[in-house]
């Protein structure tokens, strides 16, 4: 079964699918020879053999961006490449990562979780005694609170999609809810907060407030099906659906209940946000709803005129995706795009939208709405508040400007 | 947002994990020394530098089982050890695979699409020109219609849930509607199936009828967010979601619209289903309703008594799974188990129910409906009306006996 297109603009779109067909047609072209007897190298001697575990084809060379670009990277970030990607699963081996001190490399035998702190008994647990808990899945998005954070600065960077927006990925998680054995530990009244750390050699550490960890966080231990990769905290990370990235805790070894937030280095020095009047946001921790058209995006080039299919993500720490507007003509005027079904809460959505090109320049844009009613401003109503530094939370509409020549840039507009 | 349970049977849910929290806490054991000063190895020196695209851990070692077991196998078959999984997405690395003559390992700028046979205009696409059509997303299992079907002969085999019933994998495929294509080739009145034909050194190739592709059929493109692996036919497969696994041809260089079925050799010498009375069912390609329990199940070894989480997969070429219940007395009682959301149509669903094992003799079963009200039959019922060599389409409720040793066997009750 085909997915259906949502009910919005369903005859519009298909109008205009018609109309363009001819359009694309002119990429297919009439056979040379005899379909029945055509022959490719492949068809005539045995394939390879084949494995216990599969990798992409070698003619393929999507990989993550690497930032700064190694060799030895052991701090800093690796970026999806959202623009090569499709749907909305992100597979594990391209998942961003934001390191600050090396990708942990744990032997799950050796690995606890503690749950000690404010709590009437604290408990000590193995991964086995862990994967004997009742489980949980479900597919969410993890983002960098400072994704997309290039944008705050003065002037657009020119690069892909993923290079400016890809410190988001987004995977099924299972595991075991948290609120369990904050249960079974027994939290004490003055337990307000809980202090997540993990076992890599930055002990990145993290505040939470206990009544939405309890309620909300997952200790995943399965990424896509299978375990957790060492880079995402195997074997064990903290997961709270559409909160900052890093309270999502690799190698998690310790949850410690607390009466206020810890004010570790991970949430002092860095990850605020600050204001124009000299204070700063602490603890503002749900992701903003944010998108981005990953087709066409910046440093790909156009084809000339003709039919394309505009198509990109959206997501939002507070829900679901109410729905995605694009703009050809930098925000003046607005179409409502197909969301592909199943629409998830914390979790990408594919929106798509067909889009005939007259070879004029353009300015995509893309606006999402969750289901909350929140809705991504401008990059004047973003900036407005805060100090020219901050760059965290950065949800701002995106702007790619295609231009006659083909070319696709990051502009602002 | 932690999925929330199922409507049916939450308050009992409830209850029973209340009343076996405390089984499930002699796992965790009062800590040692104080947390706070607790430290890992890990997190003494810094971590390996991270890489452009990610592995599991070394300390995993969930691979596909692959049969024949090598060392160069290029007919056989591939197993998805579902019994380590978790969820319903499968890593495309362990996608299972059925191979007739190895992995075919195409250029994607020398690969070609054909539309020919019964149309008005044959055409010919490049994979640069697929690419700029209109594309879907979906995430759908594939099933081998040789799928368990070990479990059809007289004895049953001792193996791990993946060796007997692992030719089943669930990925998000995107990719281009067939049915597009179709349309613009023109379809001729005397058009009514189509033969899907692979470019490997096989040549698989299978007729479908026409109606069904045109609606349901995706040329497949990517695979849980990236272009496919080639063993899953990079760069084009197709993809008839709930139709028998070997109709999702890979490798695709041409769909021929034909009068009627082509008879090629991979729905005559295999892929029928041999009756009783000396004649075949052929050309009966919808995968039945099933499903089975991946936790616990064969080869395993329980813990001693206590809890336990029961969790497996079920699916049904025919849509949505509505049900699956669980009998741990061999078909006596059951109990309706927990769907977790999203439940999607062509999709495995994953089921999960709380046990608690007093240690004694069980034997458990899962059994799924789907939302055609198609029931998995007894294994007695299933083998009536066919021969006994038949084993396609099996989908017979699956039994293990978890003895008071522990071991957990596959049996026939």
């Amino acid at each position: 079964m085909i997915p259906r297109m949502s009910t919005q603009g369903t005859h519009d779109r298909r109008q205009f699918l018609q109309s363009t067909l001819a359009g694309i047609g002119t990429a297919a072209i009439p056979m040379p020879v005899s379909a029945d007897d055509y022959i490719e190298p492949s068809m005539t001697t045995p394939g390879r053999p084949f494995t216990a575990y599969g990798m992409p084809s070698g003619f393929e060379h999507v990989q993550r961006l690497l930032s700064p670009p190694g060799p030895w990277p052991v701090t800093g970030v690796s970026f999806t490449p959202i623009e090569s990607l499709e749907g909305i699963i992100t597979p594990s081996g391209l998942h961003f990562e934001r390191h600050h001190n090396g990708v942990a490399d744990i032997d799950p035998k050796l690995h606890r979780l503690m749950i000690h702190g404010l709590v009437k008994t604290p408990l000590e647990f193995s991964m086995d005694a862990l994967l004997r808990y009742p489980r949980v899945s479900a597919i969410h998005f993890v983002e960098c609170a400072g994704n997309s954070g290039a944008n705050a600065g003065p002037e657009p960077m020119q690069g892909s999609a993923g290079a400016i927006h890809g410190l988001v990925s987004c995977s099924e998680w299972s595991g075991v809810p948290l609120g369990r054995l904050l249960d079974e530990a027994g939290v004490l009244p003055e337990g307000q907060w809980i202090l997540a750390e993990g076992a890599d050699a930055a002990s990145m550490s993290r505040s939470i407030p206990l009544a939405e960890a309890h309620e909300q966080a997952i200790l995943a231990l399965y990424q896509n099906g299978e375990r957790l990769r060492p880079e995402q905290g195997y074997p064990l990370r903290l997961l709270m659906p559409g909160w900052e990235g890093n309270l999502n805790v690799k190698w998690l070894h310790r949850v410690k209940v607390t009466a206020g937030p810890t004010m570790t280095k991970d949430e002092t020095s860095k990850y605020t946000q600050s204001l124009k009047n000299g204070r700063a946001l602490q603890f503002n921790l749900i992701l903003p709803v944010k998108s981005v058209i990953t087709r066409p995006s910046g440093t790909m080039t156009m084809n000339g005129p003709g039919y394309y299919e505009i198509s990109g993500i959206a997501w939002s720490g507070h829900g679901k995706i109410e729905q995605v507007e694009v703009s050809m003509d930098g925000g003046h005027s607005w179409s409502r795009t197909e969301l592909v079904a199943p629409v998830l809460p914390q979790c990408l959505t594919r929106f798509r939208l067909p889009w005939e090109w007259d070879g004029t320049p353009a300015v995509l844009q893309s606006r999402a709405t969750d289901e909350r009613g929140n809705v991504q401003p401008t990059r004047t109503a973003w900036k407005a508040p805060f100090s020219e530094v901050q760059f965290y939370h950065y949800n701002a509409i995106q702007s790619w400007r295609v231009s006659a020549d083909n070319s696709v840039k990051n502009v602002y507009v």
